[in-house]
Parts: structure tokens; C-alpha cells; sequence
């Protein structure tokens, strides 16, 4: 099988080293420039004590240069939100393709992204064209796509975890409240009081209750898994821990349906999904079983007295969440076996 | 103001040693004795390197030695479920007050206390007369009462975050969901593989979903402030840190009601009371900011998109949540000034 | 007995936090002024979530503002090395006394000063009459004194590992190695990407190999035990845990010397010591039996194959390590019992 | 290249549970058999959630069953101290190459064993024979082995740090002092109060000071490395956090001997070695470099006014500290290249 040559443009942040440290393991992947503004013209090692050996020469270019990756098949971008949609036009328009790790092509409508994201979107062709790159769900899409929109870590995980109940009718959508948890590395590198680790360990608190961003994007996914549109309650909260999301996802089950049938509809939806494990017998997902893998562990109950349908699922959120879901997206793309290069065992402890 | 003579029964464990912890610092208390079965016989600060240097000279006595506690004025029970059932009625006999720490005078009827907990009640007529201590809502019941039921940590928090909207009849007690978060020493001093360090640290997860015994004890508050029973949805989750406690409680707030109403609503409820702090503005609760203390952080927001209020509390499992409760009880029974020996500020970090 | 009306100059950091929360419980100081130049303003509770019910109405003023703390009648200097040494002169001449928290006034010689902090001293005539504020073995001094030079955390804990050895004689001064390790609040409230929380926990490392600025500090006080002066190896370490600090000292024995001998200079030394606990037997220091207490836990051990001593000193670096060991020195010098207002027991878990 | 079998005895574990997660990516082992006394007939994901979607239908035999093993071409033992030397005999005799990961065959001495282990050992002649598994010094001697005594995580970090400084002569043995930290999964999966979360998280502190069992597994090295015996002085500490592990060595620098030739000498021992790092400039190990790889990062510091050298190792205790070092061994046992199936980059964060 052939090699291709891959770019990651603001590679210097947790999700530029989780794709570096997952394309190490990659056979058909050759990693031929990355950028960083803050760290240009210093190794890898420098950024990541943990990669230097595995990148011993592998420098940053500056990220405004824009032939730092000129020649790349695959450009990964991992930049603010609002920087990817001025970047990718000129790296589709030169022949390569493109994943955007961040928000700007996640949407399928350019006024929900100009809703949430505080500004019109540069590229609305662009948008229309891009594919979200969900493989569970939208694999056939991503075969074909020049732009890959890879999803936010919250959507990945609250739409695990629903998807199946609301595809096959067993759940109201309306109604539906995510509540989500996740390690400190979803916040991001950049240091800040909120991340500082004394403020952060030995402490738990919700954020942005009724306000994040992530919002709009689970209930696009919602609409299409549901066949109707519903509006999404969504709380996330602080873990002191580094890495891992959990998702517990509250839905109201329609009438007649019983647990066992829950059940059986997940354990098929899921039955050929390599990432995907549902979880049978008393097993419920904890994040420490996903660590550093590219899996997601999925879980129902069914709650008789309330008739709720509790739904859950973990997943590292710098793996599954996002720097492995994206090489997943190359996989796809490119036609490679959908696992290449991405570790199914998490670590344990 | 006089002293009273306090016996802790099962003192080794962690809300005994919390217990022990903040009766260092009460004027009116003189702990006369403690007793384990698994300590008998050794020091405190054997047991509580933490405190070796308080009690210098304390002992456990063997826990089923009735004579330990003999003479005290209030006794603290903190043994498992089904134990304080049978140590209560002779301590009763004997003139002392007993404030119980686990769950056998929590419930208003006996049968649902045999549903959840697996077992008949020995003395349904104690039930009958015992009191739920959680003095924000209960005070004028427990300045009376011989025997104190403490509540459970959970039902504390959600009670807390719930209680107003719902005496205000502002949200519907049906549907409610009760997404609760807890540290580790809310599983007790016990060492089992799931809370063994590595096994818990870097991890999160829910446990016992659709459950858990707390359920009942929450059913029973929401039927006393909402004026009508409600089944309610309650999931649990381990989070890798020693203290504190979130609730992300999670209701349909009924037509026409205003956030500004829910604001003031809280804000009016909790003005006088010295434990609870009702956040105003963008703050949100924080388990850090009551670390060590026995106050609670309440915060309201509504989602206007979906008409939900979720209500937030963050507490110490083991002072409000546990220790800092039963003492504060313990003031309301002797009328001490109900803050006496309780903390306010908390540890940050 | 009076009220001393206290100040604390940069009051928003962990040290001033710290100090505010211990203040609470004592009940000879009134805090009358806090300074704050980047929270100038704002209440304390802004800055700290854990204390705004303690100090509702207190707001922070510009640390600027001389007259500030006017008026003050001690002033607790929590601002960098180098502005200490600026604000302390006209605080003095006006009458009040002053502990700093840094380092500008624990040097008895300007030199040792200038060559560890990069800077001459810009009073050392304050220097030559300022106290070092370690109670335990300059008490006598403090009483007396006008101002204050309050210890580094390491120093304190190395000091009290060591001491009694070196000054019975019964180790070698010169070879002493002090390995010590520390949590993160020690690296104070800053934040940066080394102690982004993400970076630090599930991290272990050494920092300043050799080139810690407290080493002057612990060979001063090495001099001054031992009445010979030694060069000291020094290596701290930081832990992923937010307080908590563990010196593990090496030092030679000297022929004949027996471990009984060692353990029994120890218990006599510290034998009247409210603040220092001398473990016995099996017990080993450890951090947690300290958190948010102002002890020390102190053991010895004798390698018989090796002929080292191994003192081991545990503390709260937040607490005897900064600002309780500065509460503890108020007290001193304003001739209130040594232990007012600072917590003995520590807070398990 | 030819597939080997392999068998894990005592599999239930950290340790085992490592090896089958570095397994799953080696291309010329087949896991053809696991034991565990404790879970047997239960499937590997009961006992590691992370690794059930790796090993679908692989169960665990009961240890107890020698034929469990039988076929197999390398068995690694990771069973207590004292069953290897039992279990070893047999297994050599059918043909089998045995690595043990435990202490029985990490000795050229049976009485040293003997004298540490509490027990007369049981194959003195197999001991002889044994060869201790530490590739960067003894690559030969295990190319050729039938039996591997695994190092212990101590000793490995230990030897990595001081061996270049010993071997060449740049420091004194004698006095050589080993400071060692270690997460807690080096304590096994066995749950015990100490080890339980609320007892260890926030929490610091030394353990075995004086009497660790490591102690003469270091001594042994030192003296290959040295050409002569000499006591060490060793003390463990354990850090709140799952894995990795950091020496902190103080080794006295022979008179004549500068700081740049002390660097020279590790950077050229090192230099042919892909799992040892010999950091420059002003990188200091860190715990995280290392997680989850077989690397170890080691550095050395001149403490110029001491003439102390301080050399400092990090790694993974369970990786290059046990299962990543057992597979190195069956690598250059099997004749594969080194680094086959073990990870180079580190989980960061």
C-alpha cells in the first residue's frame, strides 16, 4: 500500500501531539511538516519530552507559512476555531485533502456556526460540501470528501451513546439532557488560572451550564439520528484527571418499549463497529478502560420506575474525541483498514 | 454555656474521624469515648495519623460494648446500615440522644426502608418518632427530637439544589433528574479493588444507575417540598478526588415562570441561612470552595432554549454531607448557635 | 486580652489565601486591610470561592497604596522577593511590625542575599535586625523583634529533619543531602504551562538540580545548628498533589552512635514543642497527616549498613510552611499563646 | 520471521495485564495462554476492561495447572516471590525459555537471597544459571539464556542512572544514595488500606526506609558496574499517581573529574541504546515523557560547590520497570529486533 504524505498545521497543542503519537504506530503514513506559531523552528521533543525520540529531527514550521505543507495529501488542522476556514480553501484549491480538527466545518447550516461561533462563515460553499466526519454513522460520505469536519469530543460521545435508541424510535428526542464530564486535556494547553493544577485537582464543577458551543452540534446529530429536530440540554463539567469523557444521557423512553429490546437494538447497531464496544451484563463504561485507545464503551439502562433511558459511553477525548477519530477520518478517506494505526487496548492503570 | 459528653460508635472509619476532626474545635463538646471493632484498644491517632496530636490520650473501646458510651449525653452512630437499628433503643433508654449517621431513621415508613435496604426495620415505632436531620429544612423538628436521623450525602446535596424551586412550586417534581458526582471517601475507609488507588485514579464512571439506595431518601424530600410524591431519576459517579460532591439536578421549571423569579426564589430562601451560600452572578459551585467546610454552594441557571432549571449544589461529603451535619444537629438539639465548631471557610486549595 | 489589627500586602496569591483562612479562627486579629494590584477592588470571595461567607464585605486595594494598611498594627508581606524589602522600611517607621513571607529579610549576610537573588539588598541594615522567624529555634529572638523574615517552606522541613542531630553532634554537617519533594501551591498561583494541570499530574520531576535558592537558606540554618558552617546538596521535586511537603535528609553518623541514642536526642528536643510531633515506632511522616495543620511530623531512621542517618520532616507547605508558620510568629510576638488559631489536626482524607 | 507462543502465569495482574497490552502489538507472539488463581475460566476483558475488545475470547486458566502453559515457547512469571522457583523447574525441563518477573532469579548469591527474602531458595543451581534481564548491560548473557530474571523497577531506574558515572570511574560507589519515587501501581493490584484511593491521593511519603528489598538488587548492580561491592543507602517513596517512576541518585565525583566529562560518558554509553534518552541541556526526566513507553530518560547535574554528581532516571515502572522489559528480554532472546512491539513515545498528557 502506498504512503501519504501528512501536514499538521498548529501541532504543538494536545490534539497536534496525540496525532503525532498515534501516526508513530501508522504504517501507510509518512508525517512530512508540522507548524506551530508559538514553537517554530524547534523540534518536536522540545514541545513533547514524550516524542523526541520518535521525531528526533522533526521540526515546527511557522504556522502562517502556508507552504509548510505544500505537498501534503492530508492536512490535519488543529487551529482556533475561526482560523480553519481561512486555511483550508487554498489547501483544497492545491489538491490536498483536508481534516479540520476544530468547529468551522462541523455544520450543515452556515447561520447555526454563525450563531454560536459569534461570526459569519467565511466559506459556506465550503461548509456545504464538508462531511462530518463521524465514521459510525456518516462512513459512506467521508469515502468521498475532499473536507472532513471531525466532530467535537462532547457530540462524539453524547452521540454514541444515543444514536441507536433514537434511530430506531425506542426514545422521545425532545426532552434529552447530556450530562457530560471530561479530563482537563479537553480545556486545551494554553495555561490559564481555571487549568492551573492546584485550582483543578482535588475539585469538580460544572461550566457553561445552557451556553457551550457543543450544544448546536449534538442536536445536528440528534435531527438526523431522530428524523426531528429537538432541542438538547447539555451541562459539562471539570474531571481533575487528564484524559476522558463520560457521557450519561437522559431520555424518555416511548411508550411499550422494554428494556430488553433497548438492548438488542444497540448490541446490532453496534455489532460490526470495530470502536465500538456495547457493554453487556453489569459492565458500565469508566474512562480508564478507553485510555489512549481509539474505542468507545457504550452502555444503556433502562430505569422502570422513572421510564427514563439512561445511555452512556467513555472515550478518550484526545483519542476517539479527536486526534484519533481524525486519523480514523484518513483511514476512511484514503482506503486504508479503518483501524490502521490506532490502539484498540486502552491502558490500564 | 455547659458541656455535653459525646460517644462516637464506629469511630474509625472515615465520618468518624471527621466527626473527631471537628469536635477538636467545639467549645461545648468533651468526646468521653470511641469505639471499633477492627481498633479496639489503640489510640486515635493510630487509626488518624492526622489527629494523634488532638487526642493524645483516647482509645477505641470495642464497639459491642454498650457500656463505652454509657453516661454520654449525645451519641454518634456511624456503622452500616441495619446496626444503628439495634444500638439505638438501649442509648434512648438510657437518657442519651442519638444521632444516627447511616440510614435505619431516615425514612418515614418502614416498608420502603425494607424495599431498598433488603431487610424489615427492628423499631418501626423509633422510626416513627426519629427526625431527618437536615436542619435547613427541618430545624424546629430536630430542636426537639431524642433521635436523629443524619442524612445521606446525596439526598443532602439534592435536596439543596432542588428544595426551593420546588416549595415555590416554580418546576414539576415529576421528571426530575438527579446527576450526582462524589469523591472517594464518600465509599468509606474499606479497600476494595474499585477503590483501589490506580484503579480510581484517572478514572470516571457511574455506578449502581437506576439503583441506588439514596433514591428512596430524595423521593421523600421532594415529596415534602413539592407537596406531592415523584418518582425521580438518580445516577451516581466516582470521580478521582478525596472530597466533595456536585448534584446537577435537572427539572421542567412550569409555564410562565421567569429565570429572574427562580433567582429570587433561591436567593429569598436561603438568606438566613448561615450554611448555604446561593452564588450570584456567573459564579457556579465548586467542590473545592467547600473542602473542609460544612457550607453548601447553590446556583440556579435556566435554559431558556428547553425550559429547564438545572440546579447545581456543591458540598463536602464528609462534613455537610456527613460529620459537619450530625454536629450541626447536634447544636440544634442542645441549642448551641447552630455554627458552633463548623468551619465556614473552606481549604484552597 | 487585645485585638491586633493585621494587614497582608498581595493578598490573593495561595500564601494570603491561606493566611485569611486562618485568621478566621483567631480570635485576637482583626483583619482590617487586604492588598491585591491585580484584584484591586474586588471582594476577597471574588479571588477565593471558599471565603467569601467568611469575609463578605472585604475588598482587596491596590497594593500600591501605602496607606493601605495604615494603621495596621502587624503588616504580613505575601509579595516577591525584592518588594519586600521596598515596602517594609516605611511600614516600620510608622510603627507597625512586619512579617514577610518572602525571602528579602532571612539572610544575615547582604552577600548571601545578592548572589542567590541577583540583586544587592536594598536595606541591609533592616537585614542585620531582622529575626528568622523558625519558633522552635529562635524563639527567644522573635519575641523581641520588629521584623520578621519569615522561612521558606524547605527550609523549614529541612531544618526540622535535622537539627537535633546536628546539634547534639551526632551527625556530620558537611556531606548533608536534602531531598525533598513538594506539591504544586508551593510553586504559588501563577499560572503556567509547568504547572497547567494536564502537565503536572500523573508527572513526577525535579526541578533546579543544584540550584534551588533555598539552599543558602538551609545551610545558613545548617551553620547555626551544626556551629560549623557545610555546603548542602539540594533537590526538590515536585508531586502531583496541591499541599503537602516531605524532606528526606541524608546525613553520616558519626562513629559510635548509636540509633537509640539518635531517636532519644529527637523525643528530648521537640518533647515540648506544640507544633512538632516525633514519630515513634513504625510511623513514618506523611503529608496527608498534616494537610491544613500548622504541625510537623519528624521521624529518624538508622541505616546500620550504611552508617546514614535518614530524617524525614513532613508539613503543609501552605501552613507550618508559609503562612501558618507566619500566624505562629503574630502570636509570638504579640505574646499570645504559641497555638492560637492554628489547626493541630490534620484533614484525613 | 516465526510466531512464538507465548503463556502468562499470574496474569490478573498489573504486570500481566502490561505484558497482554504490549503484546497485542507484537507481530511475532501469539498469547497463546494466560493463568490467574484468582479469575479463573473468566475472559481477559473481566479482568481488564481496556483489553476485552483486544482478546474477545482469551480466558484465564487456573494457575495452579502446569499444563496451562505446556506448548508454550516463552513463559513469563509474574507470580509472588518465592512460587517462581517452584513453577520455573518444569517449565525449563519441557523446553520452555521462562522470564520471571519477580525477585526469585535476579541473584548471582542465594544467600543474598536468602537473607532478604525470608526463605532458603529452592534451585540454587538454576539460580547460576539465570541471567539477570537488563539488556543494556547484560544483552549478550540474555541472548543466550534460558531463564531471565526480570529487574525490579528500582534497580533498573537505579542502574540507568549511575552505571556510565561507576563503570568509568567518575564516582565513588561508596555513599552512593538512591532516592526513589514511585506510582502506585508499583504496589501490585492487591487492595490494602494503604493503597486505598482516600489514603493515597494528596497524600506523600516514604516507606521500607532503610529495608527495602531492592536494596541489595541496586548493590549487586553497583558492584558489575563498579568492579567492587559497596553498601547503598535506599529510600521509596511512594507518589499519587498510577505509573512512573524517577530516581534521584547522589553519587560523590572522584577528585580531577569535570562536569562535561561526566556528560560525555552517559552521552556515549547511551548512545547506541533506542530505549535509553540522555537528555541535554537544561532537560531534566520526567515521569510523563516515559508513560506507557519503554523508554527511560536519564540526565546528570554537577553539584559544583558539593562535587556531589546527582543522576536522575525516569520510566514506567510497569513498562521498562517490568512487562516492556520482559518483552525487550524475549525480543533479544528470540533474536528479534529489540524494540519490536514496544512503544518509543510517551502518553502525553
Amino acid at each position: 500500500m502506498e504512503e501519504v504524505r501528512v501536514g499538521i498545521v498548529g501541532a504543538s497543542g494536545y490534539t497536534g501531539g496525540e496525532l503525532l503519537r498515534l501516526l508513530v504506530g501508522h504504517p501507510q503514513v509518512e508525517v512530512a511538516a508540522v507548524t506551530s506559531r508559538s514553537l517554530a523552528g524547534r523540534l518536536v521533543g522540545e514541545a513533547f519530552p514524550s516524542l523526541g525520540a520518535s521525531y528526533p529531527r522533526l521540526a515546527f514550521a511557522p504556522t502562517d507559512s502556508p507552504e509548510a505543507v505544500a505537498g501534503c495529501d492530508v492536512v490535519f488542522l488543529t487551529v482556533p476555531s475561526g482560523v480553519a476556514m481561512t486555511l483550508a480553501p487554498p489547501l483544497l484549491a492545491a489538491g490536498a485533502r483536508v481534516i479540520d480538527l476544530g468547529a468551522d466545518f462541523r455544520f450543515r447550516e452556515a447561520a447555526v456556526y454563525a450563531a454560536w461561533y459569534g461570526q459569519p462563515h467565511a466559506c459556506p460553499d465550503l461548509l456545504a460540501e464538508a462531511v462530518y466526519g463521524l465514521p459510525e454513522f456518516f462512513r459512506e460520505e467521508i469515502r468521498k470528501a475532499r473536507l472532513v469536519g471531525n466532530p467535537g469530543c462532547y457530540p462524539t460521545a453524547a452521540a454514541l451513546a444515543v444514536w441507536p435508541a433514537l434511530e430506531a424510535g425506542l426514545a422521545e428526542p425532545e426532552g434529552l439532557i447530556v450530562d457530560a464530564k471530561s479530563g482537563v486535556s479537553g480545556a486545551g494547553r494554553h495555561p490559564a488560572l481555571e487549568y492551573h493544577f492546584p485550582e483543578v485537582a482535588e475539585n469538580l464543577r460544572a461550566y457553561k451550564v445552557a451556553g457551550h458551543r457543543h450544544t448546536p452540534e449534538i442536536e445536528q446529530l440528534v435531527a438526523v439520528a431522530a428524523g426531528q429536530p429537538a432541542a438538547v440540554t447539555f451541562t459539562p463539567h471539570l474531571i481533575p484527571m487528564n484524559r476522558g469523557m463520560l457521557v450519561t444521557a437522559y431520555l424518555r423512553l416511548r411508550p411499550g418499549v422494554e428494556p430488553a429490546e433497548v438492548a438488542e437494538t444497540y448490541r446490532r447497531r453496534y455489532a460490526g463497529e470495530p470502536m465500538i464496544s456495547f457493554l453487556e451484563g453489569d459492565a458500565l463504561p469508566q474512562t480508564k478502560a478507553v485510555a489512549g485507545s481509539n474505542r468507545v464503551d457504550v452502555a444503556v439502562r433502562v430505569d422502570t420506575r422513572t421510564r427514563r433511558l439512561v445511555a452512556l459511553a467513555a472515550l478518550d477525548n484526545l483519542v476517539k474525541g479527536a486526534a484519533g477519530q481524525a486519523v480514523q477520518n484518513l483511514n476512511v478517506l484514503c482506503g486504508f483498514p479503518e483501524t490502521t494505526g490506532l490502539p484498540l487496548a486502552g491502558l490500564w492503570p
